[in-house]
C-alpha cells in the first residue's frame, strides 16, 4: 500500500515556516507499515491542488491533504475538491454542532465566516476534529482514498493519530507492525553502523533498521512488518532478536530503550527509582527544563530549574562563588561545579544538570570559542564534569548540550544502585 | 518567473530527517524574487523523478533538483537525467580535479567509486561544487532550466547562494519581491479575516495577505511581487500601504512588526529600550526562557528565569509566602503576582513574567481544570494579571501561555514611556 503526502498553503511556499506536518504524518504512516512515496507542497491554487491530487492518485492508494480549510477567502481546498468530485458545499450538522461548541466553550459569539468552517463537500465522509473548528474529509475515489485535513499541527497530528491510522487500518489490508527504538549516544552514525554490520546483514527480510540521528543521539529504529501469515507474536519475537542483538553489540553506547527521546528516558528513569531532578542552565536558556516539562508526568520528579544567564544570577540565585567567577570565569569546570550543586541544594533534589557555554553566534573567545560548553550532572554521591566542543549553529549547540548532558546523567544515575 | 523544486532521497520519504534543504532554497529564491510554485519530494527511483520533473516543466521556468549524487548504488539522478535528455555520462575534467583536490586536502587515496563522482552527462554545464565532491549541473531545455544539485545541506547552500541565483540573476528575468509581517495576538483568525476584509478587497492584484496562525497569534504576511515594469520602490509603497491600512483597522491588536516570532518582538523591544527581563514559569516549564534564549543577543536583556515546578520552589526561589500557598493554592492571582515580583527582584530586573497553571492531561480539579494557567507581568511601575482557559493538549497550552503573556508584556511595554 502506497501513500502520498500534498501539503497546502502559500506559506509553505516562501521558507518562512518549516514543513514539520510532513515530518510528523511521514513518521506516523511509515510507522504504521505504509509507504509513502511522494510529499509535494502546492500553493493555495485550485489548479497546482487538484493537479497533485491526479498525480498522486497514479501511484498511491491514499492521498493525505493538509491545508487550506480555514475560513478565511485564501482557503480554497473545499472549494477544489467540491470541483474535483463534481460535489457541493452543504452544511453538516455534526461539525456545525461541533464548532458551536469550541466558540461557546470560548465564549466567543459565532460569527457568518466561523459558521461557513461547517461546510464540506456531499461526496465526503465528516470525521470530527475534536480541537478545532475546521472538519477533517474522507473522499473514496473507486478504491482509493483521499483524506483532507486541517494544517494546523496539533490538529493534524490528533486527527492522523486518533482518527485516520485507524481508519485506515480497518479500510486498507495492513499487515501487523512492530516497532523498537534504541536510543544510542557517543558514537557517530558510520561507526554505528559498522558495529551494527553483521546484525543488518543476517535481519529477516521483513524487518528494517533505520539510523535517526537527533543531535548527537542516534534513534536506532527496529521495524517489522508481518507479510502473509506471519503472526503478530512472531514478528515481535524478531523485533526482540534484533534488539537484544544490538544491545549485545552496541550497550555501552545505549542511554535509553522503547523511548522516543531522552527527555522520556529520564522521566522514566526518574520516575521508577522515585528521584527527583532540577536544573541550572546557562547556555542552555531553558531549553533542557522546557524538554523535560514537555512530557506529562514531569511534575512527579522535575522540582524546576534556574536559567542564570547572567554572572550575577550564577551567583546569587546558584550560589557560585564570586571569587570562582572572577578568576575561572563563567564558562568554566569550577563555575559548572558549584551551579549544579547550587541547583541541586536549592531545589532539594536528588540529581540534578547543569551547562554553560557560548552557544553563539557572539561571545566566542580564543581560549573559549563559540560551541565550548562546560556540563555538570550532580548525583547523592558525587559530581562528573565534561567539556565539549560542538560545531553549528546556535540551536544545534543547545539541543547538543542538552541531549549530553541528559546522557550523562542517565549514565550516572545507571551506575548507582536504585535506591541510591 | 515560477520556480520549483525537487528533493530526491529515500531518506526523505520515512520522516528520518527534516527537509531543511527545501526551507533554505524556499528562503533564497523567495528572497530573490524568484516565485516557489512546487515542492516534492520522491524517492531514489528513475521513475518518480523523471515524472517530477516532466510535471514541473509545465508550471516552472526553473527546476532545482537536490540529493542522488552521491557515489553509492543507490544515487541514481545522473543516470535519469542522461536518461531524460537522451544524454551520456562523460569523465569531466575539471570535476576530477575538483575531487582529486579534495581528497588530497584529506589525505585518502582516490578509489574507482569517488572517480565516477566526476562522470556528468554530455549535455549539461557542470558547475564547480568547491566544497564536494559531487558536481553540480545545469542543464538547458528551450527557455528553462533544470538544476542538479547534492543533497548535502552545506554544499547545496553555498551553491545556490554563490553560484546558482547569481546564474539565475543573469539569465532570467525577475521582479522585484517584498515582504512584512504583523504580529496580531488577541483575535481569532475569522474576526481578523472580517476586520481586514475591505482591505483585502481592495489590494492590488500582485499583493497577496496570508493569515499563518501560531498558537494564539496570527502572523500575518503581506507580499507583493513586482509585475512587468513597477519597480521595487513601487511594490515596497503598495506593501507599506496596506500595512498602514491594517495597522489603522487592527491596531490594538498587533503586537509586533517586522519579526518572525513574539520572542523576536520581545528581543526588540528590550533592546531598543535598554531593559531587562526575568522569568518564573510553573506551567510552562522553562519554555519561555527556550523561546527567548533561542534568539542570538538575549544574554543583553535576558537575566534568566526560575522554573519553580513544585510548590516548594515557588516559596523558596520565588519568595511566594507558604500562606499564599497554602490558602489560594499554586494556581491562583496571588500566587503568580508573588512569583513575578520575586523573579523581578531576585534577578534584579526591570520587567518580569510569570506563570502557573494546569498544562495536563492530569492534575486538573473541578475549581482549576486542565488548561487553566494564571499569567503576570511585573514592569518599573506596576503588575498585571490575567487568567486564561486554554483547550488543546499539554504543549498547546504551554505555547498558548508563552505566546500571551509575552504578549501582555509587549502591551505593558509599550503603555510606558520608553524610559520607565
Amino acid at each position: 500500500m502506497n501513500a502520498s503526502i500534498v501539503n497546502i498553503g502559500d506559506e509553505l511556499l516562501i521558507g518562512q515556516v518549516v514543513n514539520t506536518n510532513a515530518t510528523y504524518m511521514l513518521q506516523a504512516l511509515t510507522h504504521s507499515g505504509i509507504a509513502v512515496v511522494e510529499v509535494c507542497t502546492v500553493g493555495d491554487n485550485a489548479d497546482a491542488i487538484e493537479s497533485a491530487i491526479r498525480r498522486c492518485q497514479e501511484h498511491s492508494d491514499l492521498i493525505l491533504l493538509t491545508g487550506g480549510l480555514g475560513p478565511t477567502k485564501d482557503d480554497i481546498t473545499k472549494e477544489t475538491l467540491c470541483r474535483f468530485f463534481g460535489s457541493e458545499l452543504y452544511e453538516n450538522t455534526e461539525a456545525l454542532a461541533n464548532i458551536e461548541r469550541l466558540f461557546a466553550q470560548r465564549g466567543f459569539p459565532l460569527t457568518e465566516t466561523n459558521r461557513r468552517q461547517a461546510l464540506v463537500p456531499r461526496c465526503c465522509e465528516m470525521i470530527n476534529n475534536d480541537h478545532g473548528t475546521a472538519p477533517c474529509m474522507w473522499f473514496n475515489a473507486g478504491k482509493k482514498a483521499i483524506v483532507s485535513l486541517p494544517g494546523v499541527p496539533f490538529e493534524m497530528e490528533y486527527l492522523i493519530a486518533e482518527k485516520i491510522i485507524p481508519l485506515v487500518r480497518e479500510r486498507f489490508k495492513i499487515g501487523s507492525i512492530v516497532c523498537r527504538n534504541i536510543l544510542v549516544q557517543g558514537i557517530g552514525e558510520s561507526f554505528l553502523s559498522d558495529l551494527l554490520e553483521d546484525i543488518e546483514a543476517a535481519m529477516p527480510k521483513n524487518t528494517k533498521l533505520a539510523y535517526l540521528p537527533q543531535a548527537g543521539i542516534i534513534k536506532l529504529r527496529i521495524t517489522a512488518i508481518g507479510e502473509g501469515a506471519s503472526s503478530h507474536d512472531e514478528i515481535e519475537k524478531q523485533v526482540e532478536d534484533v534488539a537484544s542483538a544490538v544491545s549485545k553489540a552496541a550497550g555501552q553506547y545505549i542511554v535509553g530503550e522503547n523511548v522516543e527521546s531522552i527527555a522520556e528516558a529520564v522521566s522514566n528513569m526518574m520516575h521508577s527509582r522515585r528521584c527527583t531532578l532540577a536544573t541550572a542552565e546557562s547556555c542552555t536558556g531553558g531549553h533542557i527544563a522546557a524538554m523535560l516539562t514537555a512530557l506529562p508526568g514531569a511534575s512527579e520528579y522535575f522540582k524546576g530549574g534556574i536559567t542564570a544567564y547572567c554572572n550575577e544570577a550564577k551567583h546569587k540565585l546558584l550560589g557560585v562563588a564570586q571569587h570562582t567567577l572572577d578568576t575561572y570565569g563563567a564558562v568554566s569546570e569550577q563555575t559548572v561545579s558549584e551551579m549544579v550543586q547550587g541547583a541541586r541544594t536549592k531545589y532539594n533534589a536528588d540529581y540534578a544538570v547543569a551547562t554553560t557555554g557560548v552557544a553563539g553566534p557572539a561571545g566566542g573567545t580564543e581560549a573559549t570559542p563559540v560551541g565550548t560548553v562546560w556540563m555538570a550532572v550532580a548525583t547523592p554521591t558525587h559530581t562528573v564534569t565534561m567539556k565539549k566542543h560542538y560545531n553549528g549553529r546556535r540551536q544545534q549547540v543547545t539541543d547538543r548540550a542538552t541531549n549530553e548532558v541528559l546522557a550523562m546523567l542517565i549514565r550516572e544515575c545507571e551506575n548507582l544502585p536504585p535506591n541510591a
